[in-house]
């Protein structure tokens, strides 16, 4: 925030950051040139605001760079020390906010490493001619468009920054698809169990994925905002010519809501139907224990009755008593069982 | 995208796609004129553009084209390239988008084929005097239009281009209505079912006519708001006059909204009320099945007390002891049915 | 739609029409006439459109039209085709469309009939100096409104047709409070049988009322908007002194809509309530029946134990033992009663 | 409605009404005059709008007056008819109207009468230097109202008739939040309640409370409304400085409405933790009263065994048999309870 | 609010309340002065207003001040009294209010004091050099605000009041956040808890930790309308220098809701994860008593057939029945066993 008192002299300060190197792609219809450079070897970062005329300048910055380094390349670019400030902070909202020379966007990238959802905070400041980029680790989602640049006849060599620009966000909405994808996959598959079998286990996955969509939902409505605001509202840093791109990636982050949306009706009707279901079963099987039980009770009851000692039982001492006890024994019991089948019962 | 490489020469490159044929329609109030043209048999797509004069043309083309004739047929009719673009992508969100010469229409047609919900999509670009109309499979809904235009003094033949487009949006709304009745039928008849009789495939049923609203859902409300946008905002490419059929467009699309609202509503009862039934029948079952194990508990009790092998039971040795013991056992069981009958147990 | 082949020579072919007679009410402050005519007398629609000077006419036309005739009024008043292609579809949704010279108005009649809750469309079409009313079966809720214009010195012979429009849609706000208060009083009826007992019929009822509040509640939430846009927005056909008027109707719809959402949630806890109180009861029963095995079970053994046919079992032989044994037995019951007792679970 | 026909010199008419005396309050800076009057004793409406120079009059109507009265009160004030018809109805829903030369707002005011929930209808004229009040019944919640204007330096004493409004919408804001409090303190203590122990009734008074929330929401939100525009637009009869004010109104109903949603929320946790320990209690009994059966059928099965009169049973003949059956049916129902127990299941 | 009858001469009035000393602190770029004043030590309030030239002064009360001194204060200022009304009722919704000369903030701060969540009323008042605020007790979340202004070099010390607010309402979200973490730690505790076993208490924890949720919610939502209104309307008492600094602050209480949003469902799910898990180890206890019995049962049928007294009993006299009898009921209790495990049902 103070950033009066750093002056760009001490390169030892810097040097002394545990940041990166930064990667730099100037690019025009005719030229194109990919660099990187150490920070050490930057003498001032004014170096990096010297851009050759006609051209666009990617600056890239993975890692976490040293706070003095910072001020000073908001300084070299005239950038407010709030955008500054907002670029170490990893937890900030996807927003994006105009200043006069320049726009600063913050958004979320989200991929699965390792089968593991990673959210990485992506920083994006476009200026009139230029595009700075801050992400926290090694690697982006942007290789694609590395090879568009590279690409001699590609449209963004003619086009400004603000084209790079889209063609970032247009990535970043993509990855967005490709988290959802899986998760939809996820949840077909915990479908086709939770019809088969009903096992506790399910509700546990249904709620991580949840939780899954629970973020995925947190960081991609406030892209939508954004995007609406991009491509609706007349900014001085976006060509017209670019609007319809920007509206384009509206579009697609609304489709990925609409995605988000469906996954959590989906999973919300998984949860309904496990729920159903192990009641359903264990239900079920108590049914039959009890029919089973209800069956011997009345019968376990006629042995009793002939299992009594009074001295006069005049069935005891008949010749068929007990093959007749037997038979109506057999007879309540088949009665039952065909009364509850009758009846739908199991 | 990058639309520049591509020239119209290279004939055999575009007779190699699988493109199907061409359909073209041209009227005025005066002249009628359909015929198809082969891909191939076309040297430029501007033959295409060569529309005669106070006609409209229809331009319909089923089934994947190639880039390279999707890209020919955007330069003949200046279409943006964004738009060519959206026309290979299947997955497109309904939107409708004004370019300085087109306006740019996808929408999604739903029916059902064999018993199967089908959703294809549908591209519509409108110009000044003509209808480009993209679909993925052979067929439409836009048989009835067909013939509409066939016959001479039909309104459509004193239209414009906007009142064609008109035309196919209304034979939309239709068929998304056409797809609603069924589900509605389909919802009836399940819950006649499901008060007949409780089967756990009832839920799927229910699951799988939800998942179905869903998609449904998922296609129509962004057609509500294109609609709204076509029928409020004063666009260069409608007529005044055709303004009020957009607004009956729209107000069709929130009735087929309301419509699926209905049969969420109606579903998501039937699901509660299954849940209900089901769970009663099996609350009732087991009360039968218990009070039938209670009544003979008692009893066999009874029972026990006379099997015991006591020296003195003098019970035992009385002469009415056994058939006491049987009365008294019948008025035990009496008495327990007469009381949970009384309490209305069962 | 295809409105100009239809000349109005062709006197019997309106003859033919299955169409009842037109009701018409001329008023102005100092005179008032009411008069039917059948459609087979008029020799030219054109007839309907004389009206005398500062009078306000009514045209009422009860029952389905044939669609010459509708076509050929619609061409008499200038009327836009696509209303009097409203007119015909009973399936429209409430709403109100500003025309050139006419406002359209869509809206349901709502009434029970032999206690089943009936739907009926009202299309009025309003005018400089008339309205025109079509509804589907004979009778509408506009009696009163008929008798207050026979009156002298009512409010309604000094002011315009827009006022008369107001007293329409009253008569309609009026009669969905009817059906609402009936539906309320059901529900009254059924909390108090819910709470008496439970029955699995009670959950088709909540069902049945479920369903024709989704239907008044499709029906009015248009209404509300439609009413907002007379009160609101400057609409050429209505005098600012009607606005009053028009904002006191949305009042009362809000207010219908207000009843319908009470009703609702009366409704939703009655299900609840339906629900916690069978399962209560179940509960209870099940508990109950529980209570008396356990209570007998033990007794049963202690019954078997002195029932088996051990050589060397001293208690057996004892004078007091079949009578100690009967103490123990009941001591245990005795126990087990009081120890279910203190804890309350019966 | 029609107001011509009504002329103020039918006294006979006036006096005949059931209608109470009418309060009258004037007072300025300087003077205070507090006096009632019987409508008999009036001759004129009229002599009720001679209110004297400087001063503001506030005439409070309690009970229900004749509808010639009101007329006639309504002429002589200048008021639209729509309003006196208002007064009439004690259905109306709370919302504020601007006419030319007054303000009429209709609200409900809440107060427990005996423990029953008593909701009156208001109605309020505000006119340049009047204020008139009509109540249903005698009393209001305006009796700080009436002690601050006798209080000679305070400050409603120096402000016009729209500060005065001011007290009374805030007396009636204030009235919610007594009934809030009431409901609050019910609903406490019903939680405790449902702590201790599980009983039917709850639910009926969870309902009971429900109902009156849901009273309270319906009347609250439109008053939201209506503060809201009194606070924010400029209406004519307003004065600048009272404003403020009247945006502190509008806030004290934000928050009696977030109270009525903090308890709607709070009931509704309650129903679930109601319902979630009675079925846990009942669980409770039922697991209890099986582990009991389950400890006790195999001892039966095994006195059972014991029981059988086979010929061949060694068992039966040794000396210890009986002891060892004993030893054996204790081992396993200790081991069963051991095992019970371990697992945790009571 | 009847300031006018108070005058400032009363000094023992203002000596007599409880009010503890005000603490204030003067700063500009150059100079900075803290010092602390007893509220009798000051002859008149007015000695507050003096501040020196192109200095900000942050007066701070800290407890509940006397009826007169505030008011007195509020003259001295010229503030509103509605506004020092506010100040005495610690029940005020957070808002935002402009007055002609000073901006009123009322905002809630929330902290945990004894593992009790704390919530303290602060009053701002922004003017145009100063900032008074209100706490109800000592301590406040100011304390790295003092630190800050105390450094020469800080940013504060170079701007106006207006950015020492945007200071204040930015440790007032960022109190928040710490709020919510404890929650979301202790959220994250007791899912671990509920998944490791089924106790009721943790019914009662997730109800404590919801009915927290409930009160930040409450306290959250009025603050982001707030901070929206500061950050996005121009305000005469707001730099345009500070307005990206109050859309931060924005963007913060934003994220503060989402992550209320957040907790809320984790909780719900939670609630719901506990019924579940409750419900399905009482259900599989049950189910292995019941199998239990179920076993049992028909066995002891059988023992009471064989126990059963007929004279005529083939099978009790010969050499292996009793051996047989035991395969036998072996046999079936194997068979039962080996089908309910085949069937998965334990």
């Amino acid at each position: 925030m103070d950033s009066k008192d750093i002056t760009l002299n001490d390169h030892t300060e810097l040097a002394a950051t545990e940041c990166n190197v930064i990667e730099i792609i100037d690019y025009c219809t005719e030229s194109y040139h990919a660099y990187t450079k150490g920070i050490s070897e930057l003498h001032h970062m004014e170096e990096l605001t010297e851009i050759p005329e006609h051209s666009v300048r990617w600056i890239n910055i993975d890692g976490i760079c040293g706070k003095k380094a910072l001020t000073a390349l908001g300084d070299a670019f005239h950038i407010h020390p709030l955008v500054m400030e907002s670029i170490s902070d990893p937890m900030e909202r996807a927003k994006v906010e105009e200043y006069r020379n320049s726009l600063h966007i913050i958004a979320k990238m989200l991929y699965y490493s390792n089968s593991q959802l990673v959210v990485e905070q992506l920083n994006l400041i476009l200026g009139p001619n230029y595009v700075i980029t801050f992400g926290e680790t090694m690697g982006d989602v942007f290789d694609g468009i590395r090879s568009r640049i590279a690409l001699e006849d590609s449209q963004v060599r003619n086009y400004g920054a603000d084209y790079l620009m889209y063609l970032m966000l247009d990535a970043l909405a993509e990855s967005y698809f490709e988290v959802l994808e899986t998760l939809k996959e996820q949840i077909d598959t915990l479908e086709d169990e939770v019809m088969e079998r009903t096992d506790q286990e399910h509700l546990l996955e249904i709620r991580r994925i949840k939780k899954e969509l629970m973020k995925i939902s947190k960081y991609i409505w406030p892209l939508r905002d954004m995007a609406s605001l991009l491509g609706r509202e007349a900014l001085a840093l976006i060509h017209p010519a670019t609007e319809p791109y920007l509206r384009d990636v509206y579009n697609r982050i609304v489709q990925a809501i609409d995605a988000t949306e469906t996954c959590r009706d989906l999973l919300s009707g998984l949860a309904d139907l496990h729920l159903s279901n192990t009641s359903y079963r264990l239900n079920e099987i108590m049914k039959v224990l009890t029919i089973i039980s209800t069956i011997f009770i009345p019968l376990t009851f006629i042995a009793g009755v002939y299992g009594m000692n009074f001295v006069y039982m005049p069935e005891l001492g008949m010749r068929w008593g007990y093959g007749a006890t037997w038979v109506v024994m057999l007879l309540i019991a088949g009665c039952m069982v065909y009364y509850f089948r009758k009846k739908k019962w199991f």
